[in-house]
């Protein structure tokens, strides 16, 4: 049975009337491809994508597995509707929290039409795109079984400036995110940091993007997921199953041998935020590591 | 006695009623400080980071050396006019083959009058920024003392395409720049490689735009300079001279606690196009160091 995914943060939804993506309970994403340019753009990446073989193995689990196209009846029940069938990120995740952020000060890409090119402009202009590199699209964050998630409105996200987006980063690894509070961070060391945390990842796909010249990621969103009940298991293998994942490729195009500088610079960005995040939590408070390696101070 | 500089490629050049910079043989270049806002603003910009001591060593000898601002008679002939003080890069400089960069996809800055992006917006559009996070505004490359210098005309390097900027930054580092044949790149391992060549240099620069959060370098240029001469000084301490600077900051910007991304990706994209360069000229041609470190194949 299909169904409208339960921890979509943003993009269209699935509902009467609306074409949206659905997942079945077998961990598979049904995306149905856009009408117009956009849909087989977006085909073909992933068909280019998944067979070609200069991408390098530690850059394909950034993204979601494909296992093609298939005629699906459509969300918005106008009948059969061809879908992109695409691994679901979150699929056996228990309470995943969620951000999806679109990388790049230029959403645009030179060859796009004249009016798409100043519709995006305007929406870099006003989002955090143009200064930042970057702006999120949608998140939702897990806090307890009381409170359930943090999951701040769709324009709310919209007027985000440049010192929400600095504390949506922070509240995303705290435990009181939904609080007006200072973000407490105490998630941050465990899924921030670490050998395979979020920081670790996008440094990752950082060293491809200084040397891949094959695509151009324009209006490409990064998802960065975890668990909070898995992070807190003490005394169990402690695996947050922090994953940074690259979805949304229907503005893909040709690197023409020139390396994507604007998602790369994007990207940078993001990693000095994440960065600077760890360094200060890290140093504010102290973790059991530091008890250990030197004498507690009197 | 002041002149107009010898060794200028991009830029205003000072002759009867133009304003343009100015040099001295002791080794200082005066440069004119613009009327409008931009020359406050690149005078407020040397004096920030002349006294600023968050600027680490290694990142200091990147930028010219500014020895403040002095009230000169002005090339122009209109009298008296501020001119700031720097150091000559060329200065003593046998023969230097220069280049000028102007990095960055976008030339301009969010606070900008709406008059002013559209203008920079068009001519980034037109030019190799957008594509290629960088357009050359200008170049002379030494060929030898009969032929004298490789010296394209302006209009022609506006013109330059993706395919001109690849073939221009290695016919930078070739003995046969003025050639239409391929260029050889003989140059290229000792201008753009070695412990302290371009390629080094442009990391260092990298390393710490990944880092800083003080500026952001609108319409800033990076200039490559060097000396063929010394190049190939057999027998003595081969010393080409090769140097990274930075110059042009009239439209330098507070970081906000922001890195600047949009300098740091035509950076990396610049210095994805030197190390291919880099790594095709030697692994094309058999130095003198690869004979020397494994018999000769037969």
């Amino acid at each position: 049975m299909l169904k409208a995914p339960d921890h979509q943060v943003a993009g269209h939804r699935a509902q009467a009337g609306k074409l949206g993506p659905l997942i079945d309970d077998s961990g598979l994403f049904y995306k149905p491809l856009q009408n117009d340019e956009r849909g087989t753009k977006e085909a073909a990446f992933y068909t280019s994508f998944s067979s070609n073989s200069k991408i390098p193995t530690y850059v394909r689990r950034f993204f979601p597995t494909f296992h093609g196209t298939q005629l699906l009846e459509a969300s918005d029940g106008s009948g059969k509707h061809p879908h992109l069938v695409l691994q679901d990120i979150v699929a056996n995740r228990l309470d995943p929290s969620v951000m999806d952020i679109k990388v790049g000060s230029r959403t645009w890409y030179p060859q796009a039409s004249e009016d798409y090119i100043m519709k995006c402009l305007k929406k870099d202009r006003e989002s955090t795109s143009l200064p930042l590199g970057f702006r999120i699209s949608g998140l939702q964050t897990y806090e307890s079984e009381k409170l359930g998630y943090w999951k701040p409105d769709k324009k709310v996200v919209q007027d985000f400036t440049l010192e929400d987006v600095k504390l949506t980063l922070k509240r995303f690894v705290s435990s009181n995110p939904s609080s007006n509070a200072e973000p407490d961070c105490l998630l941050a060391s465990k899924i921030y940091g670490g050998s395979d945390g979020i920081l670790t990842q996008l440094l990752m796909l950082k060293a491809w993007f200084e040397d891949q010249t094959i695509y151009q990621f324009y209006s490409c969103s990064i998802l960065m997921v975890y668990e909070k009940e898995a992070v807190g298991e003490e005394g169990h293998r402690s695996r947050s199953g922090a994953e940074v994942k690259l979805v949304d490729f229907a503005h893909v195009v040709d690197g023409e041998g020139v390396i994507d500088h604007n998602f790369l610079g994007g990207l940078c960005s993001l990693i000095k935020f994440v960065s600077d995040i760890l360094v200060s939590s890290t140093n504010g408070s102290k973790t059991e590591g530091d008890l250990k390696e030197r004498p507690v101070e009197i």
